[in-house]
């Protein structure tokens, strides 16, 4: 069995690492933080930063494979160890188009995929059409490093690095779907899904499997984001958000070249999970059957606005008693406002009532933090 | 959220502690291996035999709640803790009851629950009926401590242990079923599924879900193993095994006071794990859903016989690429012949296409070992 270095020691690398050992895989991940989510689970941590070239180096040496939970990672050493014969899934070359938004757009529109209008932009004064959305290049998540210009009175608020703007799409819902792709090109597509962002705080809360779409729309998003995996030669489990615009077009928004928060649902509805398919995928194994086997939602436990240290959970006797609900806890050792510690799925026969269920734990749920609420 | 101590670090300590560790509880397993299964996931190990009196009391000591994937283990140092004050999942008391093949017997007949003839015996010579069945008072598991005595030529093959007799029974199924029984009452019941027997080694091999018998004789087995565990008030997970008679009579078997073998299946085919279920009870939470969400078969992967060492997978990219496989393996160092090293579950449309594959696998994966090939 193949050793596994996960490049990243949060939620999505800890629920790798937990495929990877029922799987008998022996697994180091690499994080700056000892008591990291991942860190629980994997047989070995390296300690570092994950631009430390050196720490890189040191994951590569007791790996056989090494993959990363994370886009914002030293894409040079990557490139580096690639050449000097180590194997990396996705690739840095992959890696180095996704993390840089701007080029990520750029090589989507080269291969003829839909995508939203965009420009870079060097100088946001010279912008003339409002509204806009401005989007870091490098580094943004969860809500992070994404701006909407809507006049010019708002450039006070524009981020302060280098950017490209989009034309603000005003769709009719936010579509997803993880694709895991093998070297030698075979992939598994999973169902496209539904996301569902906070108003409040631009992160998405709720994820609906499958998504509520006319099925020709579903097949034309699937094939669009099968041709973008297919386009950047992608190998590993990808993440493809999509808009679905009012008149019905389909449009790349972002791609991610790892397990995605839209695809936490597949550990339960799904017969393998994305985490499954990427550990399958790296090591050389075949796909695994990505059916859902029943309706889902996920719901992202965010930490409370206003708590913020070792977390406190309320509500779980309560919640866990919707039946069909699964719980899951990052082992975060501090919350922070909207910081993701955990999700829930829940399955139902019908998506309606699992959308409603999951309402009513969004209500009953709360990661709180004794004795340290913070003011504003 | 409470700290779960585990006694036994085997596969079902591993796939509880996997289940603990993705609701974010921290779990400490007793095993005298260092590097048992559970040690690998759990987030610290005590070394220590199952039968050290003081083990056990750091156990507790570093615990909110404990509970234990094998039989075999101190109930009178259990009991003592229970006494002073501790959280034991299932009681001492039910461990004791159900640790003595004899007096478990005694206590279901007691109770009203059909089980196979049985007597104690003292004096194997005093014998005069064949065929029966000699099992081991204590201690036995994978079809050792059983024996069947076809006449008084076999017993030179006894046991010399204390033992009790039951009549061969002339079955049509070996069945069983995991029932989950919370501190208040509520239970939650798997379907029952067949265990298909390997002629040879006597060991569990296939588990079939659900069991291909008429619905009436299901829910009378449903029923029969229910009542069984509120007879004995236990609080956990439990394995029912049961005999379907050519008669239609179902008669109890054993019962394991713990995650069984036979509920494998539950971690990808039903809502709630068995694992995940046991966390749920012995943390005082709600039962989850126990649904099954579509017809599977279990195959336990044992030690290739002729083969001890490090274990090496045979076969392993082919049997992977059958559609809706999953692969668990235990990580135990070393393979010995007929040990169980992991387990395939198979989901598929209909249970009779699940065990198709499920014997195809059979004859494509091995788990061998290198250079140390036994000879006999």
């Amino acid at each position: 069995m193949k050793r596994i270095g996960i490049i990243g020691g949060g939620q999505l690398g800890k629920m790798s690492a937990q495929a990877a050992k029922q799987m008998g895989f022996y697994v180091t991940v690499l994080d700056a933080a000892p008591q990291c989510p991942a860190a629980h689970i994997a047989d070995a941590q390296i300690v570092g930063h994950l631009y430390e070239a050196d720490k890189l180096r040191a994951l590569a040496k007791v790996s056989d494979v090494l993959t990363y939970e994370i886009e914002h990672i030293d894409t040079q050493t990557l490139k580096s160890l690639h050449n000097e014969g180590h194997t990396i899934y996705p690739s840095p070359a992959v890696l180095e188009i996704i993390q840089d938004k701007l080029t990520q757009k750029q090589v989507l529109a080269k291969n003829g995929l839909p995508v939203p209008p965009f420009e870079a932009v060097d100088d946001l004064e010279t912008l003339t059409h409002f509204p806009v959305v401005q989007k870091a290049r490098k580094g943004g998540y969860d809500g992070k490093g994404v701006v909407v210009l809507k006049s010019p009175a708002d450039l006070v608020n524009a981020l302060q690095t280098p950017s490209m703007i989009e034309e603000l799409i005003d769709f009719e819902k936010e579509l997803a779907i993880i694709i895991a792709r093998t070297p030698t090109g075979e992939m598994a597509t999973y169902p496209i899904v539904e996301m569902v962002f906070d108003d409040k705080t631009n992160i998405c809360d709720i994820v609906a499997a499958p998504a509520q779409i006319d099925e020709v729309i579903a097949e034309k998003a699937r094939k669009i984001a099968q041709h973008a995996i297919e386009s950047l030669e992608g190998v590993g489990v990808f993440g493809v958000e999509m808009f679905l615009t009012r008149e019905g077009q389909v449009l790349i928004n972002e791609i991610a070249p790892r397990p995605h928060n839209s695809g936490h649902y597949t550990i339960e509805a799904c017969v393998t999970s994305q985490f499954e398919q990427l550990i399958r995928v790296i090591s050389g194994l075949p796909l695994g059957l990505s059916d859902l086997l029943r309706p889902a939602a996920m719901l992202n436990l965010l930490g409370e606005p206003g708590y913020s240290g070792p977390p406190v959970i309320e509500g779980l006797h309560e919640a866990l008693a919707i039946p069909g609900l699964s719980f899951h806890l990052y082992d975060k050792a501090n919350t922070q406002p909207f910081r993701k510690m955990g999700h829930i799925t829940l399955l139902d026969e019908s998506l309606e009532s699992a959308i409603a269920k999951i309402q009513e734990v969004k209500n009953i749920l709360k990661i709180k933090a004794e004795n340290t609420k913070i003011s504003y």
